[in-house]
């Protein structure tokens, strides 16, 4: 679980309710159903409209995706892709089927498959490139779900409040009355506003950092496993990948990552 | 039918009358004839005279194109470029024509033709690459005439909202009058925005979805075509384009999608 | 002249003209002579200063452009290079000259000419591109007039209307004066809002569509006219340029357009 | 001197008077030195921390390159460069180093010197375009510090008047100084909206324009200087370098401008 | 120690401080610590959400990276560059593993070793450039933090505005306690203008100019490494770095740079 996307969410919840009592307010006057089904209802019935049935529910139960800590370890994919060279060079690029059978990771796995099976290296690239296109293409439609539901979060909760504010202006003979009727409108704003800082935002923000890291690191597995088929050297294949690594992370992996 | 989008625009006009009438109000006092006039209409002819006229007919007409569901299956697509493919090789090109009275779409099809007819490979490509590009190219024109309108619906929306303060601000004798006399203008506000976020903007968006899938739909297909006139082996092009798919379309293709 | 701009134009002031009688005001509540000055003059001097003094003037002239219908009719083009590759192809390259004597087009003429004085086609393509590109530019600074008029327009109608502000909030005094005062305030945001979205945002986004429109038949002009050098059969050359027109339009030029 | 740019500001200044003045007020109403102090010190305090020292001091120093008429006349430099390519033709390369004694340009000069010399051309390319790209890097630098200052000017007007309607709402006993205070309040947004609008905006925009034309330029030397590195024919250097200029320019250069 | 972000920031600070006192009130009718806490808490709880852990601290601690001057001097390195051109052409390649003990800068000292090593050009190339996108990428990640910070700032103002209204308009019997509630309510939007544009905008800012400084810089490094590898000619060298310098710099490096 992603401490920091949850740890986020929490103080972010928490903060709202800090805001609302250090004002001396009660919780109950910002809860008002009717404005959660408009600003809820109505953005999420534009985020549907703007989908596919199906890419939506995908969209919905993506939220899991940004709490989710995927534990990728750019260090420990290049030691394996280290590893591999060196048992391609020494027993064949035959023996890297066997090899392969530890590798959970299935774009690594078929890299190595198409490798093993003597495919044309253009072609392993072009194969492994596509692919890579095509996961960025659908992580891309993951997060326009959030973006969309961002901008429209906050358009209907503007919508909300004029309704509101028309109403409380075509009635405004009891004086007494205008003061909470504006703050019931309001309240939608106040609604649009934390979906979208709140909530949207961050999930969208925090699965493109996902979606880099993700493609950085497959992009080092096309980058190593062309290498290995070209039977470069174990040591200019790690030299070649760390560069892909910050210094920090560089220095774990340790001079002696190689050959040995 | 498109389920998604016609669901999602019936959710949100309900949120629309929900919004109303929960807040106590009439429907008719957010109904105001000159205002939807001078909102829509205003909005309308800018739309008309950013455009030619012919594409301002198509981008009105295109409204159904959001909600018509185009059943586009990749992965009968592939399962078709594979089949070609077997035939290709076992009875040659030429074979293809038969082979292709089958195929309804027509882009396929005139690849098919270029293919059997044994145009040179690069002007395939570059026949049905513009095809392409100039299918987006029409796709975008119809596209920005509902992002202009999401753009100046609210626009014009402001434009009646400040006719209306003005007028407002200019016949302030009669307190009682002031309040119902901001809420009418307020509403054209109101419409501009609905117009916005219920129907241009999700509208719009659908419509690039369904742009980005044809677009990939259709690059599978030059990508196959082109592979079957190079002679490949049907196996290599179904691994080829099954990297276009995502891992769950492509379980359902099975692993026996190929040869047999 | 081009009905859509011109019907748009006048359909969007009607709209105007209409939302104040409509509201019950006349239509001299909402002129006022200094506003008028303020918001036109000091968003006009804005656009002065971000321009030579010669862009400046032709992009004041452009105006007619967007309402001047340029009637290019690609299929025309299209049958045209059809008709002179066939000549190209039957009496040589030299016949062109000839030929080209009914062109009118100056940019198709003068890739005629190169032709036929038998410059390399790699040069023909740099010329050709080079003046696309640089046509392209020319086009961009005329569009970029009117955008940034659309910029300013409603920035200066702001600035009027900070000032009007700041003069009512001095002179409060006199109840019965602040509504009015505050009437004569907004006039300069009202006229900055139509300045942008009745005129200037149409008017730009129509001269890009132009533009478009523009570059794609030179790119087809420029195609073709290599193809013409290269010495391609004219039915290829069709089948080449059919596929940058939509559908509709590539059935009226019939599948009779090229050899005979 | 650039009379778009100086006249456009004048005239820009005058509409601000013209705007105060016509609506009654005196200038002075207007004036409220601890609100410049807030507004223009603020943000340039903002663009300073934005900036390293140096390129501070540049970008304010830079105002006077927005006014100052940079005359570079297109079709000059062509008939130089044709001028030049008759020289090498005739003479040979070496006697270019002679006829660049009249050449003002740097870039130029340098460009001819670098032929002279008997550079590699990819070498010569290579360098002048690295010159180009830095040159490009420069002004933007200092485009950016406009920039930078038309987006701070309003936002450090908003904050003035945040902290003045704090204030404002903190004294409301007497209610006859609400006015005058929030008149005081407002006149920070306002300040903000003319540095913006006025005078940056403006400023930023030219500078991007002179930018583009100075690049332009250098881009026919560059195109130039290789096509009579490569002893192309001075006509068809001729006709390469027109097609960077507008027909009207072209018209001017004439049809002799080159082999006689 | 940087002058400008530091200078800028204290007298962006000293502005507000100053705009407070010049409108008459006292600082302690800015300081809300419920609104600090809401505004700075639930932003930072943002930013917090939308990146990985070990991300978010090192954009905390990356304030200092903006204050910190980094000492580039691109004179010293293009300098330096020239004299290992002479010592690999005087003494060969090898020597240059000597000569460059006294280098400090790692990105150089990697690029040296590479060549000493007889990597394949390409690959360096290759190596250098892989390093250099993925500096700009950790870079980008840090920039993002306070461009993130700068959004979500001014946002959470806003929520806390609204919270704040909302209560202040659900108790509006006391008439004179509305006008220091709003006061409340509006000082969190002042908080976050302030954030976003005192603070985290120019620092963003500053980051990027660093940015951009570093890896022009470390361009010129692979270019001087590669030529070198090449054995070009020191005075060759010298005219192609040189071109990376604006005429100012370049000066200073004096015509005698090179060879002797």
């Amino acid at each position: 679980m992603d401490i920091a996307s949850l740890l986020g969410t929490i103080l972010g919840f928490a903060m709202l309710i800090f805001g609302i009592l250090s004002s001396g307010a009660s919780i109950m006057d910002y809860y008002d159903l009717p404005s959660v089904i408009i600003t809820i209802g109505g953005s999420i019935a534009g985020v549907l409209a703007s989908n596919k049935l199906k890419d939506f529910i995908i969209g919905l139960k993506s939220i899991s995706l940004a709490f989710k800590e995927k534990v990728i370890d750019p260090g420990a994919v290049i030691s394996n892709i280290i590893d591999l060279s060196n048992v391609a060079r020494k027993e064949g690029l035959l023996a890297l089927e066997e090899a392969s059978n530890d590798i959970e990771d299935p774009f690594l796995k078929k890299g190595i498959m198409l490798v093993v099976d003597g495919t044309d290296p253009e072609l392993v690239r072009g194969i492994l490139e596509t692919e890579l296109t095509c996961l960025e293409e659908r992580h891309k439609k993951v997060i326009s779900f959030w973006e969309k539901w961002a901008e429209l979060g906050p358009a209907w909760g503007m919508i909300g409040t004029l309704i509101g504010l028309v109403n409380m202006l075509n009635n405004m003979e009891d004086a007494s009355s205008i003061g909470p009727s504006m703050a019931v409108a309001l309240i939608t704003t106040l609604y649009g506003s934390i979906i979208a800082n709140w909530l949207c935002n961050p999930v969208a923000t925090k699965m493109k950092v996902n979606n880099d890291l993700e493609v950085i690191i497959k992009e080092v597995m096309v980058e190593g496993l062309l290498s290995i088929q070209a039977g470069e050297n174990p040591r200019v294949i790690e030299e070649k990948l760390k560069s892909f690594l910050s210094p920090a992370v560089r220095n774990d992996l340790g001079p002696d990552g190689g050959e040995e």
